[in-house]
């Protein structure tokens, strides 16, 4: 079992491979292992699917007690690195943002996403000195613990910033490039799905860039030749689990019939399987 | 907000409609809004499915706390009754058997299943007279609270019985018909899954009949033609869910694409709307 100081440094190095990095998103421990076992080298939470699937809301409407114990049970249940989405770091102060820190690393979490916006239920954004303080403050909480944490920092500035795509898209490098100058291994420009907009974006930062899969992004051929480093799912992977459990009610209701339900199930020994811990760190 | 009394019998009226009553099974809030807001009129849970959310294989290895923390979540998002599968009962002795009821109860059930094999990781079969005991014991219990619990008496005959298939069916049904003279609401025979033989069952037993959907199982239509009155999915929403996210992880690695991923996937704001709480009993 690889110390998570390894597991840290073998997250970082994922993303400075001239491959982007693919980082499927999950919120418990199935979802997570069906993802190591198809191969994939590191795994993130989703705060919204996470938070829905114990029954709140997205937005840090769950307790970190909660949130916690769930990423100790997914990184109990893996090998590979596992990544935290804490939203905007659950907690408007320095001391709490520090707590949370705290509980990302004794939960054996190896990287964080961190937003730039007070309050994830509206788009009030921190100022930006504000935002690099916090950033600071993750960075200094993982050092005392001596755990080089893969700090992805968001900006949710295209959302945030009245204008035309012109001025989000400036805004959204002008924030970015604030964040680069310090100690941070990713940026996550939030709502940028057009080609040439990421194209853009990757050339006027010089960090990683994350981008999110949707309907209207690039394909992972094209994100990889324009430079992106890494590809988060958000939600995405619960969102079609849903839809499935929705399609399989319909047919069971129309047509009395089970092909959604069947068609390529697992079986019983498979998800049995997929609980069996391979980390008793 | 209907009480715990009213929707259990709720629930027991459903077995009792010319209509077959499809019980889909859940493993957490958002896969049993789903089913509810799909319009379901009650949903169960799949013993594999939640212990396996929480990191545990089948076969009672999840802690009770754990098993009814999760099913009083599932409890508070619904309106619709709730049944839970107890497995064999967690617990060998009537004191812990008593104990499984009561937290069935203060967790908001209105149903259960119970199994006639002393340990789920085995088959070996209690005695009849044994089970028979157990199933009174559940029955005051649940009497003792002023609760109306639905008891669902599953027998694994079918699968502990030596011998050819009419021995198996012949087993099954004496063992089922044991179980039906005492105060229970459904029989449920574990591996019968041909239409002669579902149909033979539910001729030679006088209570509503359980049958579980599988690959081989008939069609909705055609086990309401011979008489069954419920269809349980067991964990097949689960095993539909995963595979599911094997298809996704194959795609995202070997096409670069997110057709899987994106096909009849739900939106954020229906993600979200599956946590909101419908019911703060």
């Amino acid at each position: 079992m690889k110390s998570q100081t390894e597991r840290a440094e073998e997250f970082r190095a994922l993303h400075k491979s001239n491959h982007i990095l693919i980082l499927p998103n999950v919120w418990d421990v199935p979802s997570a292992r069906v993802f190591e076992d198809a191969g994939f080298p590191s795994v993130a939470t989703s705060s919204a699917a996470l938070a829905v699937s114990l029954g709140y809301p997205d937005g840090e409407a769950i307790g970190k007690d909660e949130l916690f114990a769930t990423v100790r049970k997914i990184v109990n249940h893996l090998t590979i690195p596992v990544s935290v989405d804490i939203e905007s770091g659950f907690g408007l102060t320095e001391d709490e943002l520090s707590d949370t820190i705290n509980r990302v690393i004794e939960a054996g979490g190896v990287g964080i996403n961190i937003e730039d916006i007070s309050n994830p239920n509206n788009e009030t954004p921190y100022p930006v000195e504000k935002q690099i303080e916090r950033i600071r403050t993750v960075r200094s909480v993982a050092r005392s613990l001596g755990i080089p944490l893969v700090i992805n920092a968001r900006t949710d500035a295209y959302g945030f910033t009245e204008g035309d795509k012109r001025v989000k898209i400036e805004k959204t490098i002008t924030r970015a490039n604030a964040y680069a100058k310090e100690d941070v291994d990713c940026l996550y420009p939030m709502g940028l799905a057009e080609k040439n907009a990421i194209s853009e974006f990757v050339k006027a930062v010089e960090k990683p860039v994350n981008i999110m899969a949707r309907r209207d992004a690039p394909t992972i051929p094209e994100l990889e030749e324009i430079g992106v480093k890494r590809l988060s799912l958000g939600p995405g992977p619960m969102y079609a689990s849903m839809g499935l459990l929705k399609k399989i009610g319909r047919e069971l209701k129309q047509e009395g019939t089970y092909d959604a339900l069947l068609e390529g199930a697992i079986t019983f020994d498979e998800l049995n399987a997929l609980a069996k811990p391979r980390n008793s760190m």
